[in-house]
């Protein structure tokens, strides 16, 4: 039996950067995805394989050898989270040490580290392959880390005792609410071999979807009524996250009473954000559209008066602009991605026009609807 | 005898739109000038002239053509401003109208009104040659409707029996402090005929120069210790202020409390430009001149949230951001001028760089000093 998982990336709809400081933020899932299957017993029966599809690497270990570097641990122990000790961190590196990693994807090491720690944890020894395929691009803050850590943790409980699946249903199934904790925690700890102290809230809403808002460590899952959607163009600028936090509070020591207006305008744009999406008038949408149009302005120039906006950024809003179509940064700013509203009315003509200008300045563009389910699983019973 | 008058062009350095709602903002004086020369007795005895020479405008009015409309209202009377009746001004009109005032040129007609009513007002009906000149854009927020109403208040008030000026002094000289609070008021007539309920503080940076303070009608002198530089750039690109204005108020009203949190911060922006400007610390310039730099690309980022950038002012951002430039909209936004702050060490031939740039774009650039005197006067005894 091959058990396939996907969970959605994510993105931040208003109140990044103002989050560190200890205002709400907004987030929301998007309908791109990553993509787990799983089959247990590889054709070489001895093997746990990976396949990183879209970056090219695959891997093959030995079931043995993890044993002898692995087994001490007492695995599986799939209904009890565990954060990976340093200790084992180092053993698990010996394993991706023996796979010949290649310098230059060394940066992916850390997602190879969480594999092996979510899989042997969750499936103890057993041999399988699993292969990784996604729709989201890394290192952009679309959350394609926490989608990883959580379409994998999703369909490693499946085969596990701890989770109670009906697998005669078709097409994609979600997970019950209890099940869905559990699963929730294990990703979170794929994310902190990955990210060292992630937020918890990128795979917060790859696993539950729709948005959350969040505040000072807490999140509050918010229901969505209006179908939305957005383009997201990364401008493939790579940028420093924890720089561009560092600024962001160097600015704020500098002008504390200007700063700190700022950030309360933004947190006022992160409540209304959440109070528009909860409203049930959706008679009202072209107007909704407007206002959240007019609030993700607001936020993108409150984005750049905190000083985290980018050139290509403003190539990506100046283009948009053209069109009357509302843009803000996503995530760290810097670089990285940007959200444009798409309003419901708007044509395809118009999306394809902006989307082949913007792609024309060398920047990728994904359609996006935003809101939807989180993780889900499906199985498929080898004929 | 003829007297020069000349006065110098404001430019808001922090607060555009937040002042209409009770925050505070700050005006400077900048070096570029509308100049009045004016000479008792026309060439032709009995008339009494004006040359636009900026927009190739030329009038003269007979002596008894003027006396027939206004001498009812028993001017001069230089010592007290006064305003210019309703009554007054269409009987102005009338003189104008004898004239054939282009159609083309009809902006310029309140212009010509207040020029008759101050003239009439200060000198009643001597004969006269009036030649303005101005390095001033008109229409384009640097103030050049007051510095006309200013520089022709000096002219006009060095004449009459209310200043007292010593004419064997030599080069530029200034009013007296009681002398000059009446050219202000006069000032401020003029420009009641040629805007209709302004602000005061555009004709009272260019009567004192230096900056100005100002809040809910409360204007404080400030003086500036920083020798500061600044490029405007004249977008050309024509703005409606008074729908930029209302536009700001509705949506402050759709979104009160994250508009609210802006304009406070665009307050606490304008506190700590006046702050800055007015310490002492010459030492630190280059430090206070990235403070500055910063609190405009702050402002700037603010003015975009509350909706009064353009696609033009962008243009500029984009551009002056390249040579790691702060620049900030001025005035009501929408097109109109951008300002760049030139820092003390900036070479010149970098600044010829951008100016060169933004000219391609059609964009007109000024360099400014700014913070200096407002309202001068030279004598020149005609030999």
């Amino acid at each position: 039996m091959e058990i396939t998982a996907r969970a959605p990336g994510k993105i931040i709809l208003a109140g990044e950067h103002a989050v560190v400081h200890g205002y709400a933020a907004v987030a929301s899932s998007i309908n791109l995805y990553t993509v787990v299957s799983l089959r247990l017993g590889s054709e070489d029966e001895d093997t746990i394989q990976l396949q990183l599809n879209d970056v090219g690497l695959d891997f093959s270990w030995p079931v043995e050898r993890i044993k002898e570097l692995l087994s001490h641990l007492g695995s599986p122990f799939s209904s009890t989270p565990t954060l990976c000790s340093l200790e084992t961190v180092k053993s698990i590196s010996t394993l991706i040490d023996d796979q010949n990693f290649p310098d230059t994807k060394v940066g992916l090491a850390s997602g190879v580290c969480a594999f092996l720690w979510l899989y042997t944890s969750i499936l103890g020894f057993k041999p399988a392959t699993v292969i990784v395929t996604s729709e989201l691009p890394v290192g952009a803050g679309l959350g394609s880390s926490a989608a990883y850590c959580v379409a994998l943790s999703a369909a490693l409980l499946a085969f596990s005792d701890s989770v109670n699946l009906d697998v005669s249903q078709k097409g994609w199934l979600i997970f019950k609410e209890t099940d869905i904790e559990l699963l929730n925690r294990w990703a979170l700890e794929g994310e902190k071999i990955i990210h060292g102290k992630p937020s918890g809230v990128d795979n917060s809403v790859s696993t539950f979807g729709n948005m959350i808002k969040f505040k000072s460590g807490d999140m509050a899952r918010i229901n969505s009524n209006m179908p939305l959607r957005v383009l997201i163009t990364n401008t493939k600028v790579g940028r420093d996250t924890k720089a561009l936090v560092a600024n962001v509070s160097a600015r704020k020591s500098r002008h504390p009473n200007a700063m700190c207006s700022v950030l309360n305008a933004i947190e006022a744009i992160s409540d209304e954000w959440s109070a528009i999406i909860q409203s049930h008038a959706v008679d009202d949408l072209a107007e909704n559209e407007e206002r959240l149009g007019e609030l993700m302005e607001m936020n993108q120039g409150l984005l750049l008066s905190i000083g985290v906006s980018h050139a290509s950024i403003e190539t990506v809003l100046q283009t948009t602009m053209k069109y009357k179509l509302a843009s803000k940064l996503t995530g760290a700013g810097g670089g990285g991605c940007v959200l444009t509203l798409l309003p419901t009315q708007l044509s395809g003509a118009v999306v394809d026009k902006v989307v082949e200008e913007l792609e024309s300045y060398g920047f990728q563009c994904f359609t996006a609807g935003i809101g939807g389910k989180g993780v889900q699983i499906s199985f498929e019973t080898s004929s």
